[in-house]
């Protein structure tokens, strides 16, 4: 096992990778921009870093300061939480060439599944489900008509040359569909000087709804069961709930299975997500996330599992700590992601806390990095904690979360517990009835 | 359901019974001494009476004052919380006079449990365990050598009369016990004028042990396990645990049942736990409490059942949320209390609180009702809190236990945090070997 590791992220995610660490009996090195001097990582981890000025690119982003910091400490590997570095390949290589471990799955995985396009040639290879349409482009309507038929009624008819929404039409029959191809064609003329189109079917209302894997370098391979991350606001997930309240056991059961079977087949290592939408039953891939999710606690409340712990663990080259077969879901778990920010505006609200108070009792969990008295800077993420309430079924998690929502404490900046104290009590939020647009419409209805 | 609970406590219970209560929709009254104006329970309350001065007696333990804020609030049920008034058979009599319901047993359950020689008798009557020995006094030695190889040696011999040690003697053998007769009936005979002799097993080293049992107005009953109680000063829990590192599974299962069957011949009501001394695979009754105890979460972190809740429901004339056969035990607890005392001398520390952080992350839970820059008053109780940590078994919750120690900032007063911090790194803590004696043993040696 690792004796020290690096610590190369800030906020609530250091400390939650700090208290993964000291629970194995392994020292930690926090790293820190001149602005976060007085951050709670750094308070706790064992030793610190200061890397560089305020500035991301300069500080957690900086790859030399940050392999400085591990040969000065002595760490022997890094845990780089989520987002700045966590998906960088070349981070990954760096560290491997200089014989420190990189927490997480192998640079060339984090390269493919970071190209988006060759992911989802990846994952249809592997078997994982991804939206059905034509294979390249359409040459005739004929064929067009043909591919509709096969995938079904809506569908998406796109410029191959296309974005931005130009050349993208939906149609909703054969008879809209031959409308479809000559405008769409015509548009992507005009814009594009190329009229090649393709097609896929058209998702109108789907969900965010993305599975949690994980496996080690003895052959391990497990599912940690789903995450609903349908209420997003600019495509940033704002609340997440696991098990999604569209899913029943056996079709959880069957797309972890999928998923399993295509990360073995990828000889992947370490945690990562495969993100789908999902619509009238049926996945489709979005993309894999080769890191650990800031919503990973939702599935820790109903598994009972430290994801960041197996993480370390299989990067050391253990074994996980547990088989498919002794993963239960227990219950149902919602974080929601509390941020410095306008809850109406969303403008954030930097400044000093003045008090900070979190709820506490059954089922309640806070992941936060603030304190009384601490001075948010402005030059990050605007999260400043997770509440994560754990129930034994959707219903008593509901209750729970209104009563912790109501008891949360935080003054002197603006947060975001407002809108989730207002979202709570939304029926089509109760009854489980959203998906990925839904927070935007709530949001403008209420404007 | 009760529109409207009154709270008749104080500190870290009345906000655990407050957000029962929230989480079930129900509207709370908060009562509280002049001491105690600015309490977190009272804030968060939806109303709150002032029900007298700092002392106890003139306020807590006030019956008319609490009959009268129930009155003038329309609160339609009291919880009595722990302590104060929540083993006072007079006072849910007089609720129930005044048409409030005492959200606990009856008066007559309350009475009769509260007597602890009628406690026993009714406890055997019932099946359950009693450590074993003569039937009233021992008038001839060749009677106490026939109890004495009925119960096995070690024996100790009791004046009937006694109190405080006198007349009383451990024997270990047929010819110990013969001279232990004779001295103790010269000593019985001096000190209290009577030489009458009894005589029961001796036990030396037993763990503190006790069962969680829940009866409802349905006939539903059922056992939550047990938790090993067994860390006290002067007779006070300083650290629980459940489950007991000392039992099995069948020894558990063993056990519950004997308790429910018992609680259900009793005809019981509501929440309540069998103390048991244990000892060699053995149960000793101790005394039945018939309320909630302090470290009911460690109970509800291994079931994942809300007692409190279900106090309510069954008050209420509900049925219990679950049978005996939904209950799974899952994992390991462990709660610390944390006092506002010297961790040497255990004087109390009352004062103004600093800097109040608690720790977080997965399968930690702080019960507390202090922050920062609250003033703890010198009239009460000193509990502050309680860490109450969770794994999927005690090893895991050990290491957690350990890492949110270190994490917990109390600043401006003494706590008992240090004694934690030595206990958790303690070989016979580690491996659950300690009895009822242990930590009294453990302080004078660190003394």
């Amino acid at each position: 096992m690792f004796e020290k590791v690096l610590i190369a992220n800030r906020g609530e995610i250091a400390l939650r990778i700090h208290r993964a660490c000291r629970e194995m009996g392994i020292k930690t090195v926090a790293v820190h921009s001149t602005a976060d001097a007085d951050a709670m990582h750094v308070r706790l981890a064992n030793e610190s870093v200061c890397i560089g000025p305020p500035s991301a690119t300069d500080s957690y982003l900086n790859i030399p300061a940050i392999i400085s910091a591990c040969e000065i400490t002595g760490a022997d590997a890094v845990h780089p939480g989520y987002g700045f570095l966590s998906e960088n390949a070349k981070f990954a290589d760096i560290l491997k060439a200089h014989g420190i471990t990189f927490i997480g799955p192998s640079g060339d995985h984090i390269r493919l599944m970071g190209d988006k396009i060759q992911a989802k040639v990846t994952a249809k290879s592997l078997g994982i489900p991804c939206v059905p349409g034509s294979d390249g482009a359409i040459t005739t309507d004929e064929q067009a008509y043909k591919v509709a038929e096969e995938t079904g009624y809506p569908v998406l008819v796109k410029a191959a040359a296309g974005g931005g929404g130009r050349g993208m039409k939906v149609a909703r029959s054969r008879g809209e569909l031959s409308s479809a191809l000559s405008t769409a064609r015509a548009e992507a003329k005009a814009a594009f000087g190329d009229d090649a189109l393709y097609m896929e079917k058209y998702l109108g209302q789907p969900r965010h709804i993305e599975v949690q894997v994980i496996a080690d370098s003895h052959g391990n391979v497990a599912h940690l069961g789903e995450r609903d991350c349908s209420l997003q606001r600019r495509h940033q997930k704002v609340l997440e709930e696991s098990p999604s309240p569209a899913l029943n056991t056996a079709q959880r059961a069957e797309i972890g299975g999928i998923v399993s079977k295509a990360i073995k087949g990828l000889g992947y290592l370490g945690v990562g997500t495969i993100e789908f939408l999902y619509e009238d039953g049926q996945f489709f891939f979005i993309e894999m996330n080769t890191r650990l999710q800031v919503e990973h606690p939702i599935t820790e409340a109903v598994t009972g599992i430290d994801i960041v712990r197996e993480q370390i663990r299989i990067a050391a080259g253990m074994e996980m700590s547990f088989t498919q077969d002794d993963v239960e879901f227990s219950g149902h778990a919602i974080e929601c992601r509390i941020n410095a920010e306008d809850p109406k505006t969303f403008a954030p609200s930097p400044g000093t806390i003045k008090d900070f108070h979190t709820p506490g009792g059954l089922g309640v969990r806070v992941d936060s990095a603030v304190y009384s008295g601490y001075r948010i800077p402005p030059y990050y993420d605007s999260l400043i904690g997770k509440l994560v309430v754990h129930g034994r079924n959707r219903n008593e998690c509901l209750m729970r979360l209104r009563r912790s929502l109501h008891e949360f404490v935080i003054d002197g900046i603006k947060t975001t517990i407002p809108l989730f104290q207002e979202l709570v009590n939304e029926p089509d939020f109760i009854n489980g009835e959203y998906h990925i647009h839904w927070l935007e419409d709530f949001l403008k209805k209420n404007a």
